[in-house]
This record gives structure tokens, C-alpha cells and sequence, in this order.
């Protein structure tokens, strides 16, 4: 390869091999038509459903049981794992299950509260929903249930328009509706193979996201953990805590406060041994329910709850309710409601989605992301005929069902089942239970939410990523939870726009010994040809946005280098004569680009240069050639800079 | 060059110069670090203002006088061409200018109605900004004054906040603080260099905004054509065609009609002829004037103001007043104001850099943007001080003054004078005027608007570009002037976002006889390497928005490979070995993209795959190695495919 380079980078030199040459750039020019947009769209989204068609075609071929099993097994995984499924592995699952029941049954109250719904509607989804989707979801390790920011993002968005505290009933109803709506989005998302919607939160936002919403979570804590009355319905950072000192200078409880404390302090000391020793995963994992125990049977023995520390009190017991005449489509709130579905549908599946690929990957299988979507929206639709609001994959219940050894997603159906005997017996044993401890609870599952070591890593590998995780926490802290949203998904697709039509031109030089050319600023040994410049546009796409930059700046450059020329060395033979413009980079141009590729053209040709045009992609040729700028330009289309420049000095000298 | 690509193009062979690659993948793992977003930023900022910090500097060694004469042309560049101009020159700007007074007096009462200003507000913008254009601009051709499409915009979006008919004076102090505002916007763009913004309003959105505005134009035609007194304030065409129909079933005046419409033919049969007659272009030119005078003297003779036409009555003469004092900063409204300003701003730079581009392009000189962008700040803010509203360079009037042979921007000097003169003397002949003579002016000048063929043309060569043409105009006809400007660029954005976060892959193969590797649907004469999948992404960016779908689309295509060749033929030998990344059209990647190459390369390796990375550009390498994922692969990355392939296969055989 290096002889050939070096024979051909004495670029005055002719082309060695004109014929071949001359047929290359027919290729170029005489490439097929590339498909239209509307072909291109057609084919993708053929393409999406492809591999669906062709399943059922391939299946008309079998016998019909086979078929109907089949399909059993597409809609509902648990018929192809439950044939093979082990008394071992049951024995696991089982162990895990029970553990995160016990985890699992004080973190739902405490994320019902959050909700601000009764805490037996945290209890019923953590029945419903883990059970549908042991049926039709493809991850073993996630665990189903309420989470925090889910909770949150339903209490802060559905509290303005219907009051929980004046009107429960209504509330209740609102939330209902919402988990409706969210699980058809799911559902929708998954059967018409949407699931790029949620890349559109992109990681880094979701990190910050996650972050603040953490701290939100952890200040509406405070309300519990000080035994507050008033509080503010607003969830920023600023009300809050001026909501907390007005309250700390008129009425707190410190009783409740030293209980909610000395409860926390123990389930993050029981956290610390369970980092420390492995094998004490389940201390963590059930430290929640022993500080419920306990606390409950302090405030019992002491009656501490005649003294101000409030407790859950009554918690209404038995099976989920059927609540599908709780659904209100005829709400005036009914836009309001489909728009809050939308975002709880896109940050609960972004969660589970999350969750469910970075165990897959530890275990090393793949989800079927349309196939998740479709079992989370169909456990969120038939959870809102039972009374439980939006459930998702819970970060830090996946953790503990993954520490614990779970084998399938039978862990999930144990917890259900625990879960229900727990509604239908131990309900009336929770009267006594402090809302601290509660507070308490869901404090302790904070700061797996916070994850600064990902933000440092983002930070050191792009500053703009960090920006939108930036701008996503602060927008969560200081104004809501939706604009937080927004300014993520602002700042990220901000950035795509940046980066596509930054105007600039980099010079691009040839690497020593090769017929490579490449960016003089990122190769510094790479060797400038005298006479040429060669450029290539610094961003994807020659558009309205840059065009006319790029332009100016061309011939700024050459009027640059000419001046530097006549000052340097009076050398006539060093003046420019080409320009090469390298399109290999070019997704795509549009008119205004065009436009000002010709204008380009036109002032080059007034002061004697002649501009080449190398490596154009297909959809760029195709408008080239429509725009008849090919002709303009005399045809000079190339394959490679390197063909160019000998098809340029070829002909000159 | 071709022999060497023969030599090479058998994949198996060992590397001819593996030392030399070596080197070369050196250079690429060791480039020195590409600038911080943060570095960039400043550089970009330091090059926009360069130079004129070098021309400041240069200018410290030259003599007083003669740096204040460099001064005082780079601010005016009147100086520059005043002391070269001669007599001949002179005469043909007078008789340009003269024409161009013919077809301006009238055209700018016409605007002003159309601003809903008295008559004489349209001739004081005819008077100072030309003037001051003349001093500060450095186009030749271009024609100041007020335009049909800025004078709708004024007073679609200023009625909404002051209604002209009731409170008229309100209205006034409305439209000059506007101006002022627009003005100050206009200037700080060029003193600040950001005339890329103007460049926001792409070349189709422009062309879509303008055919729909002229339309809208029309239709407000309407009311002086028919002689309707109860309009609609609304713009869009539905309200507008029902106030006619209104309007028509109650009062409307038949004289008016008749009257307008053969007038209206009148100019466009000399339009005819002077299209067909190029020596006769003055025709067209002063085609309005004779309209004015002719049917000014019809009705005189024929009174027939007292039969229903309506006249324009009273216009006050006299030389500009001086307006300072009615710039109202302390009204309730200025937020709006400033917003409108803003929009003003931006729609008449973007109208009269259209205008003065082209034609300098036809003379052969370039216009400096952000000079041009002074200027016309400079002669808003000035005319907003002198009575007059937002003025820029006119289509159809520059086109009248290039036709009629103007030289300098002189023209436009006897243009104002003469106007001047029509201010202090003539007046007082318009009192008879028919309003419906200036509607069929307007209607006159609006076909120059609606540009068919260029619409044509994009939708040839680009269908997005289309849809935003069509988006703009649709929204301007059927909602609003600022919807259809938001329409467009939204649309706009939204493509290039589109384009570069396309999600999708294609595969590259070697060109036969060469060491290129292309896109195989682009050359359907490339040839696959057997063993290697060789892929491209079709986008720009490797991001949050389309990393997962290409990650499972690779793996996709590497199963359906494998199937097809078990398929076809049952040979171990055809199995995929490495999956080849061409990385030269990737301009960025982010944490995201990032993530999903890692998970790319671990799903790749269970099932005994190899990745490897071709031509990295520098903030990509840079993020690469800074993420670690250099090392994860073993450091396989080429600078081209040739050297990747020879490289696996050379460790392979």
C-alpha cells in the first residue's frame, strides 16, 4: 500500500490509470435513484413488522396445538420457562420472593402516602401488576410494584387539579384514569413498535432526573418525618423549605422526630453491614419491615400516638376492589389527564426498561423491549380495574430480588401472594404504625436514586450530556417535575441541532506515506498539498442553518492564504487553484445548502479557482445531480481525494 | 493506484507493511486532544471579531487624518465610493431614482393604509432610512422603504394589543416604539455577529411565508377594492372571505370596483409590455403614478367622492416630525412589543439580504452580512425617531432600480429627496385619490411575491424543504403570520433532527479494483468481504436518540446472516468473524452512544464475534478513549478499512 501512496503522492504527477478512474466517478454519477422518504418510511416500518409476519407465516405450517402454543408462548413467556422449571429453582424464587415481600410491603404504604392515596392502594399494587407481568414479561430479576418517582410525579401533577385531602374520592378517580391512560400508552408503544420513545430520555437526563427527584422525594419526607400538618402541595425546593421553617416555628412533633430518626439510622447501619457482607443481602432487605414491627409495638405499649406521633391508623383490609367504574372519561380534566398518562407512561417504562436490560445484561440475555412495553401496559390497564395506581420495575426492589438469588420471574408471583395474605390478615396490626417510620422508609431507599459517581463519568465524557443531566435536576428542584422533563428532553435534542449545523470547516492534509487524507488538526504530521485546499464541513448536514457560513468562511480562507502566500513568498506557483470540497461526511444537503454551494461555485470561478466535489453520499448526489449542479461544476465528482487531485493536476500541467 | 488495490484486495493476505499501520493506528490512538466545547466557543468568538481587531491595529501605524478617513469609510462606506464617482454615474442613479420615487410615492401610501398609519407615515419612511442607507450600506441596488409584508406583519400583530380605529395616536406611539425595538435588534445582530440567525428562516420557509403573506395581502385588498367599511381584523383567509361575504350581501361600492379593477389591469398589461420590451421597464415603473394621477382627476372632475368612492382626503405634508417623544417604554405592553420587534427584526433582515444578495451576486461584489445588518438597524432606529415605521429593502422596487440602471446606492438619495419634495408640494393633489387605487397598487406588486416555479424546484430536489415551504404558507393563509414563521422553522428543526438522529445502518463493500469501501444500495457493483459485516451508521450521531435501535439492528442483521448462510450453504467457514464500524461520517457520539457500543461489544464476544472501529474523527476518538472503550476492544481501531481488514485477517490466518 505504501508504494502505491508514494507513487502517487507526487500529486503533479498523471494519472496512472485514467480509464479506471474515469469509470469510477461514472459510478458515482450514474448511481441508482435513492429511495424517496415515503419509500424509506415504508420499508422501515415493513421492515419493524417483518419479523412478526414471518413468525406467523412460518407457523401455518405446523399442526394446530403446536400453533396455539406457540402463540401462548409470544403473548405470555411464562408457558415457555414454566415447562422447564425446577423444584431448585422454585426454592430460590421462593426465597427471594418472601424477601421482598417484606421489603416490599412498607415501601408501598410509604409510596401510597407519597401518591397521597390510602396506603392499602400501595399494598394492591404490589398484587395485581407483579402478577400480570410474570405472565407476559421477559425479565427475570425485574420486581414490580409502586415507585417513588412514579408516586411522585402522580401526587405532584394530579394534586392541581383535584384536591386529595377535600376531595379523596375524586383524587382517587383521577389516578385511576391516569394509570389507565399510562398503560394503554405502554401498550401502544410496545404493539406499534414505539419503543424509540423512550430513548428519547436519554441516560443523562434520566440521571439527573432521578437525582432530583430523589431530593424532592426525600423534602416531602419531612412533612412525615416532623409530624407537620400544613405542608405545601407545591413539590419545589423553595416552597418546601419555607413551608418546613414555617411549620418548625409553630407546631413540629420532636417525639416523632427522634422515632423517625433513630428508625433511619438503624435501616442505613443494617444497609452498611449488608455492603460490607455479602451474605447478609437480606439484613437490608428486611430491616424495613422490622423497624415497622417494632416501631408499631413501641407506639402500642407507650400509646405515644395520644402524644402527638401521628400513626397510619385504620388501613382497609381484603382483596383488591374491583374499580372499573372508578374510571371517569367524562372529566373535564380528561386532556390534562392523557397528557399526565403520556409522561408517567415514559418515565415508568423508561425506569423498568432501565432495570430490566442492566440485570438482563449481568445475566446475559437480551429483553424484547416491545415486548416489555406490552407486558407493563397491560399490568398498568388491568391494574386499574383493581384499584392500583402505576406501577413499574422499582430499582431498589430488583437490587434485593437479584441479591436474593431469584431464578424467574416466580419471585414475583410469591411476592403477590405474600402481599395478599398480608392484605387479607396483618392490615388491622398496622393501625399503630408511625407515618415516621414510613417517611423513614422511603428516605432509607433515597440515595440509591442519587447516582454522582454516573454524573462524574458523564461529566468527564461530555460536557453537553452533563448539561442536560444539570438542567434536568435543577428543573426538578427548583420548578416541577415536568419542566425538569422538559429541559432535559430540551438541552438533549438543543445539542443534536448544534452539533449538526455547527458552521466550520476543518482543512483536511495528506498522511505521510499513505493516499489518506485526514483533518490537520486532528493529525498533526499530516502534509498540506500546495495549491489545494481541501475541506470537509465540521458537521453533518450542509443546510439553511450553515450553508451561508460555510461559504463566507471558504472564501475567507482562500483570501487568508493568498495574503499569507504574497507575504511569505511571492511565489506565483503557490497560489490556490483548487478547492475540494470532501462531502464523505454529508448526510444530507438541502436547497439552501445548494443555494450556496452554487454562489460558491461562482465566486471561486470569478478569481480563478476551480471547485471538486469528492465522495458525495447517495440522497447528496442524487439532489446534486437533480439541481443539475453536477453540470455546473463541469462534472468534477470524485471517488477520493486522492483521484481528485490527480484528475486535477492531470489536467493542468 | 490500481495495482496496489489488487495486491491488496485479497483480505487474506498478510499486511504488506505492518509496521507502517502500526504507526498509523498510533497516530490515531495518540491525536492530541480536540478543544472543550467551552475552548471552542471562545475561538469561534475570537475569529468572528479578529478581524477587525487586526484592521484596528494595522490602522495605529498610519497618520491621524488618514486613520480617521479609514474609520470613518469601514462605519460609512459613502466615503469609499463618493470620491470616485462621476458625472455619467450620477445620471443614470438620478434618472433610477427618479423612477423609483415614480413607483415609491404611491406604493408607500398604499403600505402605510395597509400598516393602518395615515398615508404620510408611509412617504416619512420613504425619506430618512434611504437616506441613512445610503450613508452606512454596501449594497448598490438595493431600494429602502417600507414592503407589503412587513407593513401586514405590523399591523396583523400590533391591532391585537391597540385598536388603530379607536385610539389611533395609541396605535402610532405602538408602531414607532415596534421600529425602535426592531431597530436596536437589527443593529446589535451585526455589531455582535449574529447574522446566522437570519439564516434561521430557511430559503423554502421564506418562500412559503411570502407566497402565503402575499395572499393575505391581497385578501386585505379587498375592503379598499370593494369599498367595505366593517372588516375583520383577523388575517387568516377564512375570517377575511366571510367579512366579504358579509359585506357584499349588505354594502359594497360598484363604482369603487370598476374603478380599481381597470386600473389594476392598466399596470399589469405594462407590466406585460415591459416584460416583453426591455427598453421600455420604465413603463411599469411609473404605471402607478399615472394610475394615481389619472384616477385622481376622474374622480375630481367627476365628484364622485360624493357617490360612494372613497378618497384618501387630508394627508398632512411637510418634512418628517420629530417623534422621539412618542417612543412609550413605560406601556403595559412592551414585553409583547419587544417579541414583535424581535419577529420584525429578523423578517425584514431576512427580506432585504435576500434582496441585496442577489443582485450583488448578479453584479459580481459581496455583501458584508453583518455591515448590512447595521445599516438597517441604524435607519430604523433613526426613522423611528423621524415618524417613519420599520423600512427594509423592497423586492419588487430593487428590481425596478437595477432594471432602470442605477449605479451607487445615490438612487436611492434622489429617491428620497424627490419624495421629500412630494411631501412639502404635492399633498394636497391626493386628497382625491380613490383608496381603491392604492389596493390595486398593492394587488399590482404582489404576484413578484409568489414565486411558483421556485416552489417547484424544491419540491424536486427536497420534499422536506417542501413541507416546510408548505407548512409556512398554510399556517400564514390559514392561522397566523407569526404561526406560519413558526410553522416553518419548526419544521425546519425538526428535519434536522429528523436527519441526523435517523436511526439505521448500511453496509459498505469493496469497489472492485480499488482499497474503497462503500455503501453497497449506492454501488450496487461494491463487493461484500466474506466473513466481515462492514457497517456504517446513517446518521451523524451515535446518541441517546438512536444508539439502542442500531445496536439491536447490528445484531439483527448478524442472526439473519447466520440463518441466510445456514440456509444457502452449510459452511462453518462463511461465518461472521468481525463487524467492521466505519466511524468517518460519525461527528459525535454521547454517554448513551457510548453505552450502546459497550453492549454491542459484549453481546458480540458470547457469540464470538470481534468489533473493530475504522477512522474515528477526533472528538469521537477522544470520548472513546476517555470512556475506555479503546481499551475494552484491544485497541482495534484503523484509520481505513483496508488496514482493519488486513490487520483481523493477518491475526486470523
Amino acid at each position: 500500500m505504501i508504494q502505491m501512496a508514494l507513487a502517487n503522492s507526487g500529486s503533479s504527477a498523471a494519472a496512472p490509470s485514467g480509464q479506471a478512474q474515469l469509470d469510477r466517478s461514472k459510478w458515482l454519477l450514474d448511481c441508482p435513484e435513492p429511495p424517496s422518504p415515503w419509500q424509506e418510511l415504508k420499508s422501515q416500518v415493513k421492515e419493524s413488522f417483518l419479523t412478526k409476519a414471518k413468525r406467523f407465516k412460518s407457523l401455518r405450517k405446523q399442526p394446530l396445538p403446536k400453533r396455539i402454543l406457540s402463540i401462548l408462548q409470544a403473548v405470555f413467556p411464562i408457558f415457555g420457562w414454566c415447562r422447564n422449571y425446577k423444584l431448585t429453582m422454585f426454592k430460590n424464587d421462593l426465597m427471594a420472593g418472601l424477601t421482598l415481600a417484606s421489603l416490599c410491603i412498607p415501601q408501598s404504604i410509604g409510596y401510597a402516602t407519597l401518591a397521597k392515596l390510602d396506603p392499602q392502594y400501595g399494598l394492591y399494587t404490589s398484587v395485581v401488576p407483579p402478577l400480570i407481568y410474570a405472565l407476559m414479561g421477559t425479565s427475570r430479576e425485574i420486581a414490580i410494584g409502586p415507585v417513588a418517582v412514579v408516586s411522585l410525579l402522580i401526587s405532584s401533577m394530579l394534586q392541581k387539579l383535584i384536591d386529595p385531602e377535600t376531595d379523596p374520592l375524586g383524587y382517587k378517580k383521577l389516578v385511576l384514569t391516569t394509570t389507565f391512560f399510562a398503560g394503554v400508552f405502554q401498550a401502544s408503544f410496545g404493539l406499534f413498535r414505539l419503543g424509540f420513545l423512550v430513548d428519547f430520555l436519554s441516560h443523562a437526563a434520566i440521571v439527573g432526573f432521578m437525582g432530583g427527584a430523589a431530593i424532592v422525594i426525600g423534602l416531602q419526607q419531612l412533612k412525615g418525618l416532623l409530624g407537620i400538618t400544613n405542608f405545601t402541595t407545591n413539590t419545589d425546593i423553595v416552597s418546601v423549605l419555607r413551608a418546613v421553617w414555617r411549620s418548625c416555628q409553630q407546631q413540629w412533633s420532636p417525639h416523632t422526630f427522634i422515632l423517625g430518626c433513630s428508625f433511619l439510622s438503624f435501616i442505613l447501619i443494617t444497609r452498611f453491614i449488608g455492603k460490607k457482607n455479602k451474605k447478609l443481602f437480606w439484613l437490608p432487605a428486611i430491616a424495613p419491615l422490622i423497624a415497622v414491627v417494632v416501631s408499631t409495638l413501641m407506639v402500642f405499649l407507650t400509646k405515644a400516638d395520644e402524644h402527638g406521633v401521628k400513626t397510619v391508623r385504620h388501613i382497609k383490609g381484603g382483596l383488591n376492589p374491583i374499580s372499573i367504574h372508578d374510571l371517569d372519561f367524562n372529566t373535564p380534566h380528561l386532556g390534562q389527564i392523557v397528557k399526565i398518562g403520556l409522561i408517567i407512561a415514559l418515565v415508568a417504562l423508561t425506569e423498568a426498561i432501565a432495570v430490566g436490560r442492566s440485570f438482563a445484561g449481568i445475566k446475559g440475555y437480551r429483553l424484547d423491549g416491545n415486548k416489555e412495553m406490552v407486558a407493563i401496559g397491560f399490568m398498568n390497564v388491568l391494574g386499574s380495574f383493581t384499584s392500583c395506581y402505576a406501577a413499574t420495575g422499582s430499582f431498589s426492589r430488583t437490587a434485593v430480588n437479584f441479591a436474593a438469588g431469584c431464578e424467574t420471574a416466580m419471585s414475583n408471583i410469591v411476592m403477590a401472594v405474600t402481599v395478599f395474605v398480608a392484605l387479607e390478615c396483618l392490615t388491622r396490626l398496622l393501625y399503630y404504625t408511625p407515618i415516621a417510620i414510613l417517611a423513614s422508609i422511603i428516605l432509607s431507599a433515597l440515595p440509591g436514586l442519587i447516582d454522582i459517581n454516573e454524573a462524574i463519568r458523564i461529566w468527564k465524557i461530555d460536557k453537553f450530556d452533563f448539561l442536560a443531566l444539570i438542567g434536568a435536576f435543577f428543573g426538578v428542584l427548583f420548578a416541577s417535575v415536568e419542566i425538569g422533563l422538559l429541559v432535559a428532553v430540551a438541552i438533549s435534542f438543543a445539542k443534536i441541532i448544534l452539533i449538526s449545523i455547527r458552521p466550520g470547516i476543518e482543512t483536511l492534509g495528506r498522511m505521510p506515506g499513505t493516499d489518506i487524507f485526514a483533518d490537520t488538526n486532528q493529525y498533526p504530521m499530516s502534509v498540506k498539498t500546495p495549491g489545494v485546499l481541501i475541506f470537509r464541513v465540521r458537521s453533518a448536514l450542509l443546510c439553511f442553518a450553515n450553508a451561508s457560513f460555510i461559504e463566507e468562511r471558504v472564501m475567507k480562507w482562500i483570501n487568508e492564504e493568498e495574503e499569507n502566500d504574497e507575504n511569505t513568498k511571492s511565489n506565483a506557483k503557490r497560489k490556490t487553484l483548487f478547492v475540494v470540497l470532501d462531502m464523505s461526511n454529508l448526510i444530507n444537503v438541502d436547497t439552501s445548502g445548494i443555494t450556496a454551494l452554487v454562489e460558491l461555485h461562482n465566486n471561486l470561478i470569478q478569481i480563478g479557482v476551480e471547485l471538486v466535489i469528492v465522495n458525495p453520499k447517495w440522497q447528496v448526489i442524487h439532489k446534486l445531480n437533480q439541481a443539475k449542479f453536477v453540470n455546473k461544476i463541469g462534472g468534477k465528482v470524485y471517488l477520493t481525494i486522492g483521484e481528485a487531485l490527480d484528475a486535477c493536476f492531470g489536467l493542468k500541467v
